[in-house]
Order: C-alpha cells, then structure tokens, then sequence
C-alpha cells in the first residue's frame, strides 16, 4: 500500500479546477485514442508473460543487458528494489555506457554458458547498444547462426533496423508498442521480459500499476492531479524539484525518475516558451550530510517529495552497548536502524517545512512489486498531467537529435 | 595534466576585477590568518605517511570504513577513481547510511581478522556513525580491551568524545584540524590515512593538490577567479551547474562536489537574503538520454561542466562486425570505445553551446594521483572564491541543525 501525504499548500478555485478537468480530459483521451499507450501496459503486456511460460530458462544463471537510458534504468529500479526480498533471482550484468573500462570490467564477468543477452533498443540503432552488440557478440564468439540463437532476446519496435536483425537471425523478439516512448516502457517488454526471466514477480507489479492506474481513471486519485497542479503553478518560482528517497535501495528507482521528469517536461511549449522542471534524487540520510543545507537555508526554487518505506523487513537493532565518552548518544541504544531512518525522514521534512519549502510524502509500508508498480504508475501519470499543463509535448526529445548528427559527422559517417 | 577550457561568456571589466581581486584576498587572508586549514593539507598531510610508515598493515586484506558525508564521500571519489589503475589494492567496505538493509548486507561481508575498521567523525558524535559503530562491535564481537585494539582507527577532531573514546581504549587516533571543514577534510588524515593502506600512492594526490594551490596563490591560475565570478554574476540567471562527466568512475566524485558545492554555498548572506547555486552530477553517455533534453529545450537555468578523460588507459576496440539489418552503423567499426565516449562529450557540449547554455571543460590527459589531487584543489578554490563573492560563511551549516534537534526529540532524548 502506498500513502500519500501532501504538506504543501494548494487551494484549488474554479479558475485551478478547469486547469485540472482539462488535464484530466487531455490525458483521458491520449488514452482512450491510443495516441498513448503506456496507460494499457499494465493489461497489455500480461501477453508477454504467457509467451515466456513457453521459454525454459531454468538452466538460465545470468543476464546480460545490453541497453541505454529508457531501455535499462526502469529494470535496474526493479531489480535494486526487490532483489533483497527475492530469493533465487538470477544475477543480472548491465552494459550501458559507452566507457571503456566498464565495458570490460562487465565482459569479463559474463559465462555464456549460463547467460541470456537482452539487446533492448526502440529505435534500434542506438549507437552505445549497437556498439557494445558487437562487442559482446566477438567477446563471447557468440555464434548467430547456432545454437547461441536460443540466448539472445530482442526487444524493439516492431519494423526497426534491430528488428530485422532478429528476424534474420531468428533470436527472440519481443517488440516495444509504437505508442510508448523509451522512458514510458518499463512496463512494456523492456522491463517485463528480462525481469520476469530474471525470477521476479512481473505479474504482480503489473497489478499494482494496473490498480493505481484504474483507481486514477475513475477519479480516486485526486491528489495526483492536485500534486500536478501545484508544481504547475509553482514552476517558475519552484523550478527544481527533489525526490529525497530514505533508503539506499532506492537510488535506481530515483534515476529513473530523473529520466521520465527531466526529459518529458524539459521542452520548448506550444507558444515558443522553455519550460520544464528540474528533478534532482537524493538518498536520506545520507544526502542530510550534503544537499540539505541547500534546501533549507538556499534560493526557495525547490520543492521535496519524500519517499519512506514503513518496515523494511529486515531490521537491525542498535546494541545497548555504552562506549567511554560518547555515552550521550546512549539514548538511541535498543531502538532499530528502520526506526532511526524513518525518524531522520520526519525530522529533515519537519525541519524542511519550517524553512516554507514546500514537502509531499510517499510512504510505502514495504517494498513489494505491488507497491512498485503503483510507484511507477503514479510517476508516469503526474508526469502526463503536468505536461498537459505545461502544454508541451511529453512524449518526444527533440533537443537531444542535434547531439546525435554532430557526433556522427565527427565520427565520420 | 588538467586543461581548462572555457566556452561561457565572460568579459572581464573594471568592476569585475575589483571583485575577483577581492575575493583572491580574502581567500589569501583565510590562508595567512589559518582560519581556513584545508590551502595547508597538501603538504601538512604529509606528517601522516610519516606515521603510518610505522605501522604495519601488510597482513591486512580489507578496510571497512565507517563515515558518512565529509567523512565517506572524498574516500569513494578517490577509491572509484584510482581503483581501476592501481594494482594490489585492499578491498574497502563503507558504512554509511541508517538503511538496516544495506548495514545488514556490509556487515555479511566483514571479514575481521583480515580487517582494519576506520571511524571517521569530525565532531565525533555523528548519530549514523556511532550506532553503527555499537553495531559492528557487537556483530564483530570486537574486543576493545584486547588485540582488537589494533584493528580499530580513529580519525576525529581533537578533544572530540570520539578522540575521548580512542583514547580511553588506546586506539590508533589521527586528527583533523580544527580549521578543517567535513566536506573539505579529503585531504586531511580522513581521507589520506585510510586510502594510504589501501595501497593508493597519497602522496601523489596531495602533491598534484599541493602543485595547483600554489600556481593558483601564485597568480597562475586566472581561470579559476574568472569562473567564480561568471558563475556569481550569473547566480540568479543560471542557479544550477550541471557537473556532466564522461567517465563511469567519476560518478562519486560528482557525489563529493554535490556536497562541497550545496552545503558550501547554500546560505544566508550577510544581509539576510538566501543564496546559493545548485550542483547537479551526471554521467555521460548515459545521461544523454535522460537529462540532457532538459538542458537543450528547457529553462535556461543551467551552465555545465564537463569534464572527460582523454586517455582511459584500457581501451577497447568496437569490433568489424556487419549485423544484418544495421549496417547503417558499420561506419563506427574499428574505432574505440575512448573514442566514441570523447566524441559524444564533443558533440553534446556543441549541442548545448548552440542551445546558448554556458558551458566549460576540465579535460584530464588520464586518471592518475595527480590529477586527482589536483582536481579537488580546483573544486575546492573554486567554491571557497564564490563563497566569498556570496559574502557567506562557507564553511559552516547551520541549516541542519535543527534536524537534528528534532530527530534527538522524537527519538527521546
């Protein structure tokens, strides 16, 4: 179950609730015309997962996945948030960035053997992935026309140059909706397939985005369409917007979160304007020794939302144990590290409020994959409405093509 | 070697001179004065291999590190950096956070008779740090009175109830000067002992430290002064500085100048109003394809460092590999992964100067001691000149105080 709790003031007027019907109806109807489909994932992709129940991978010890931004920091969210509470998950390798030294520190960790490789790109030709492709396939002596076949997976848009490579080879293909973008796709065969592969419950986070997401439609969610509201009203004066998430598990799910916010809202607006929202992850307590100084005492361009997880599950008590000279700190003695992380979050977002910077709280009573999909359903639909609002188009990332033909011609295409 | 490269407007004028060369003055002043200790660590740190000359640390195969903030982050940027050059290097665990499940999991991981335990607390009373300290002696049944004794390092302020503790059990004590800020104690006994017996050569950092200080007292180093005041002036206009890095190893060192840069600088001035710029660390490619459409298309908010590696050391070729279907990226065979890396920092910082952001590079010839040194110098100077234009006390960090008190309170002291 996840709580929501919000700190910050908004009073809604007539003049806000139409700001809010027409996100509601904008966002409906990006639905209902299946101009956007991630809404559906949490149904739609349950049909990967009776295609996989005819796969064996039980002899399967690691995955290897080959891909960059949308199409792996959804599934290293996952895999951060419930790998301690799975047992015999399968080990999962990552090969993103195009950095030399990770890229072999990673090739000599893989047993192709005992791997499946995940070559995961929605346009296809996403150069990092194509090129660590490549890489893996000469590395491993990886063997396209044999029986190697069996241990590559694509996962792409239907048609893409990648696509006909799988085809072609005949691997295993698992194609990407049209309509859902590489930041939306988590709950597409992106996230699905090596995740469910991987021995974690998909089935059950497609049933927690799935819930949150019906309960939005039908109107129960009101405050995600409030908490849109108010951060699109504050955006000019509160342009920076921070997830200060308790709990070090939760530092992928933050990075992800970084993607969808920042690459969404960050655009040019119907009217010429820039505008967009800065997201900034941090980790409590630990970023309380670095970042919060700022929040407090700085420029008032933020606002923070906290995420807290109630029971952790596995606690640890601190020792009733007297050491000579720091016996003041003796009154934590038999209270447990879950109590004092949760307590460090109500005490920082306490402090936070007095210094007028505006808080929300998402409290998970544990980390469970139903919990996280209805997390990642709750970001993809605030993020939805407050790009209604902004009046920009949420869904593509024009800003970025430049980059691309610039390093081309310096390469030499 | 670092070179410093500038893309961001910046014409200097009469009025701006008297700016610079009064906040070289005050920086100079913090020096001669010894307000300020971290301009002497280069060559006072010195004294600390000194002694450690006398210890013997051969036998010991791992360092679990006990410290959060100023007393954690310096150590992980140094150790992710030089770890994938330097051979023979002991394994370090870091405890840090109040998450029970990653304590849980470190503590697993401890192998005492092969360890040495670094508790690392400037004031000494840390909440985090002395509970997990209880914690490790309990788990570890370490005996304080006995052999154990020698395992056990303390690095604090003198006269600290943590130098009270060493004492009383005759530990092993190192402090840090009283004139010596957290988040600018890397080059203090808190990061030069520690890092020394893992097997980094600290004498070469604080030398590439100690090289930079004095060019830059010397008058040398223009570029920094000019920095600091483009980035005063522009404060308002352009509050966040994006630290954009090409390399996957420098991601902690972005985590360390988040903390210098946030906690530094965001403060209340002399006159009472709130001011502050915001650091953001990214990590290149990756974060292409998630924050950097947000830089391109959004609010113009931001200027950006960038700092690459030109030569990785351990390089990687792409492979001559046609796949059927994407050939259209055949044009990037035979190249090399540095290459591909340096190309892309290329292309996206052109893309973001077309975008009119300000932008400049810190370019390192490789990861060595040196250079590390002497990066750290450079951030430090840096946030030490805009502290003093922002008229704050940049060493201090009043806003977490009450956090504290609450936290203290709702735990029941």
């Amino acid at each position: 179950m996840l709580e929501f709790s919000k700190y910050f003031n908004f009073d809604t007027t007539p003049e806000l609730e139409k700001v809010m019907s027409h996100a509601m109806d904008a966002v409906k109807k990006e639905k209902e015309s299946q101009r956007i489909g991630y809404y559906d994932l949490p149904t739609d992709s349950l049909k990967h997962l009776k295609v996989l129940e005819n796969i064996d991978t039980k002899h399967v010890k690691q995955l290897v996945i080959i891909g960059i931004g949308g199409s792996s920091l959804g599934i290293k969210a996952i895999d951060s948030l419930l790998r301690p509470y799975t047992s015999d998950v399968k080990e999962i390798l990552y090969l993103e960035n195009s950095d030399p030294l990770t890229i072999s520190n990673t090739l000599h960790k893989i047993k192709k053997e005992e791997a499946l490789f995940f070559v995961i790109s929605k346009s296809g030709s996403t150069i990092e992935t194509t090129s660590i492709l490549k890489t893996v396939i000469a590395y491993c002596k990886i063997d396209l026309e044999g029986k190697d076949r069996e241990r590559m997976f694509i996962i792409t848009d239907q048609g893409s140059v990648l696509s006909d490579f799988a085809q072609h080879h005949k691997l295993y293909e698992f194609n990407i909706p049209d309509n859902v973008g590489g930041r939306f796709s988590v709950l597409s065969a992106v996230g699905v397939v090596p995740l469910q592969i991987a021995g974690y419950d998909m089935k059950s986070i497609l049933k927690g985005a799935d819930t949150l997401t019906q309960s939005f439609f039908n109107g129960k969610e009101a405050h995600i369409l409030e908490k849109a509201c108010y951060l699109y009203l504050n955006a000019e004066k509160e342009s920076i917007n921070v997830l200060f998430s308790y709990a070090d598990s939760l530092e992928d799910l933050t990075k992800w979160y970084v993607q969808l916010w920042g690459e969404s809202l960050g655009k040019i607006d119907s009217k010429g304007k820039r505008v967009g929202l800065t997201p900034i992850g941090l980790i409590g307590a630990v970023d309380q020794h670095s970042f919060l100084q700022l929040i407090i005492e700085g420029p008032q361009n933020k606002n923070v939302t906290f995420i807290t997880i109630k029971d952790f599950q596995k606690d640890l008590a601190i020792p009733d144990i007297s050491l000579h000279g720091i016996e003041k700190t003796d009154f934590i003695n038999g209270q447990s590290f879950n109590r004092l992380i949760n307590a460090q979050c109500d005490a920082t977002m306490q402090s936070v409020n007095e210094a007028n910077v505006g808080t929300d709280m998402i409290n998970l009573d544990k980390v469970s994959a139903e919990n996280i999909g209805a997390m990642i359903a709750y970001f993809e639909l605030l993020t939805s409405l407050v790009g209604v609002m902004f009046d920009v188009n949420t869904y593509d990332q024009p800003g970025v093509e430049l980059g691309k033909v610039i390093l081309y011609k310096n390469l030499g295409k």
